[in-house]
């Protein structure tokens, strides 16, 4: 019997207040409105945006609320308007839109879509503002427009990707977020040459799918640089070839880097969200052809200071968001990378827990225990 | 009779002291050593990297010395080794060479030579550290390896762009410095499209160079910014469209552009040295595409400051030098630009006087009068 047009009745991991565990209960999910899509969620990953939101330090708090936003999913049912996708499809809800209409989608550079840009504040659909979940009658938050921590949740069809249906889903699944981040900074951003050298800051997840995006593109030095030497043995089977800890030295990291490589590296990715760092990975890449590029998010007040001859000797410092991919136009493509293993997921998936085990997700990732944990929606 | 391997005695202006004028009078060439060039000049101007070094003001000073920089001359004899030029050839000495051997001449992104690039220090030539000039047994010290104030020079044979010979001197002159810089940063760095929205910072020689580069990549908007409310009637004939005179807004400028575009230009090109200006510079471009480009040199202590999710937001800053143009591999092609009308150099020529008043160039200059002064030196 279909459940188009159908209130579900689900279970969904909900956080009730900041900083404690999510609670995983029924609820319910209103059927999707125009230009909407439920989907039937298969596989979900924590990324460390969904600890900052939870934990809610430096945001305005909004509670209840059903977080998630690394998913692998199927259509359920489609609301009015909707004929890019329909029930059966795979589909990656992604974070962040694309409308297809507006400058920035017709723009081959970016990827801000003006309309459907991520946006952290808002807790209800772009149409009506109104929430689709609902406990007893008392509304629960959307989080990004994704809140895959749910086993159907409602999402605008301008974030969905459509995906190959033979693709994994809880392996493809990584590529809604932090994969597909890392791996694109480098190979749509700094785009080392075969041969280059490239340093990575911050080997977490993002990072170390930038270091894979190195080795993708044949770099031949891949210099890992963390704060937290644990980090180094794992990001060996990332391509990394070298490892730096700024701890190690008495002098600005930089410079270490710079005398290893004989004036500097081809290229730097940042993904840390230290601006200590950025500043590092913009100052170590060689003069006349050096690229930096920025993923960490920074703090509010956080500055970026440097002296403005290190640009003038032809160093370029640029910034992305989701490593610049479409999500819709793109990401497909990226799934088929894998399917055709010029791409590797499976290493970024450490551990994997039953959907009513979800805060040991939680707990890994506070402890920088491993990567990605997988989350079994079915399990 | 051939002067090639003798000494040449000819008038050139000596800068004898910081500060005090150019005194025109006779003084001793000697002939070109290995990999050397000498070359008669026919026409010089004055930029105003000549006066900051003339004023000697934070720099080093070297005197007695013989400054210039931009001009067009006729090679009169070669040292050993030479083959690419040969006496007769219309040559531009330039400030910074390509030795075609080292990784940034072989690199496509990078005119930073190695072995030739800009050395403000050097009073010597690079073979020997020796002069060619002498005054009575008294050696007077070279400027950026071209000392183009003097009837004859020497120069290395990386520092000569050898020219189209039907090209005016008098004209494709200035394309030894200034007008490439700007120019290049415009449509080798920036490379607005068709249609585009460009923002000028500065509108000196430089900065009007980079405008006519917007002017010929066919942007739609040009929007010089100037302290100086007098630079913007003759901007008009370099292409501006618009005028913001930060002075004239209690608000920064980078928000009244972003007003005035619907969210940033597409690119905008800092030709100012202000390091205020380059922040502004940065942060007046669109988000999702926006490239910024510095030109300016800035002072030994400043600092380029910005709050990091300026980058994230998909935003690209880069230095130029020179315009990113290799001085021998490209300079000779925009030569021919010129003579093909597609790039217009009269109009920065405002002044001209003859080599004996070379002083007045210089009061020109300090005065903010006009773009540049041609100087004849036969005249
Ligand atoms: N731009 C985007 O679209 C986007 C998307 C996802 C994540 N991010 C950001 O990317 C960054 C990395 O994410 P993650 O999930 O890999 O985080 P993570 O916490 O797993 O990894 C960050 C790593 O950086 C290291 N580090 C911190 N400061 C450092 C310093 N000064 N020098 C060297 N190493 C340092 C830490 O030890 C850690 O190993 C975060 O800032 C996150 O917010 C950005
Ligand atoms: N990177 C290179 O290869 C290269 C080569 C040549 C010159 N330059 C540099 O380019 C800059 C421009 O050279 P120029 O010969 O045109 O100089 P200029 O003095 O003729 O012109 C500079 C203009 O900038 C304006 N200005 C100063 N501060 C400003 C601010 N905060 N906002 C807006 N306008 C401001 C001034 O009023 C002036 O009109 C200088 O810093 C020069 O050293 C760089
Ligand atoms: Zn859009
Ligand atoms: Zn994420
Ligand atoms: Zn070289
Ligand atoms: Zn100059």
């Amino acid at each position: 019997m279909s459940t188009a047009g159908q209130v579900i009745r689900c279970k969904a991991a909900v956080a009730w207040e900041a900083g404690k565990p999510l609670s995983v209960e029924e609820i319910e999910v209103a059927p999707p409105q125009k230009n909407e899509v439920r989907v039937k969620i298969h596989f979900t990953s924590l990324c460390h945006t969904d600890v900052y939101f939870w934990e809610a330090k430096g945001q305005n708090p909004l509670f209840p609320r059903i977080l998630g936003h690394e998913a692998g999913g199927v259509v359920e049912s489609v609301g009015e308007g909707v004929t890019d996708v329909q029930p059966g499809d795979h589909v990656l809800p992604i974070f962040t839109g694309e409308c297809k209409e507006c400058p920035h989608c017709l723009s081959e550079a970016s990827n801000m879509c003006d309309l459907l840009r991520i946006n952290t504040e808002r807790g209800g659909m772009l149409h009506d503002g109104q929430t689709r979940f609902s406990k007893d009658g008392k509304p629960i938050y959307h989080f990004l427009g994704t809140s895959t921590f749910s086993e159907y949740t409602v999402v605008h069809v301008g974030q969905v990707a459509k995906i190959n249906p033979e693709a994994p889903l809880d392996k493809v699944c990584v590529l809604s977020c932090g994969m597909s981040t890392g791996f694109g900074a480098t190979v749509n951003v700094a785009k080392p040459k075969k041969g280059g050298s490239v340093a990575v800051f911050g080997l977490g997840a993002v990072g170390l799918a930038a270091a894979e995006g190195a080795r993708v593109c044949e770099a031949s030095r891949i210099i890992g640089i963390d704060l937290n030497p644990n980090r180094f043995e794992e990001a060996k089977k990332f391509g990394c070839t070298e490892f730096v800890n700024p701890k190690d030295h008495n002098k600005p990291v930089q410079e270490v880097i710079s005398e290893m490589t004989g004036g500097g590296v081809d290229c730097s990715i940042e993904c840390t969200g230290s601006t200590q760092a950025m500043v590092s990975a913009f100052e170590c890449v060689h003069d006349g052809w050096g690229v930096a590029v920025l993923v960490g998010v920074p703090s509010r007040d956080d500055s970026f200071k440097t002296h403005p001859i290190h640009f003038l000797k032809e160093r370029t410092l640029r910034g992305t968001f989701f490593g610049n991919y479409k999500p819709l136009s793109d990401i497909p493509g990226v799934v088929e990378k894998y399917m055709k293993r010029e791409l590797e997921l499976d290493k970024f998936i450490t551990h994997s827990v039953p959907f009513l085990d979800i805060n040991k997700a939680f707990e890994y990732m506070l402890r920088g225990e491993g990567l990605r944990c997988m989350i079994r929606m079915d399990a």
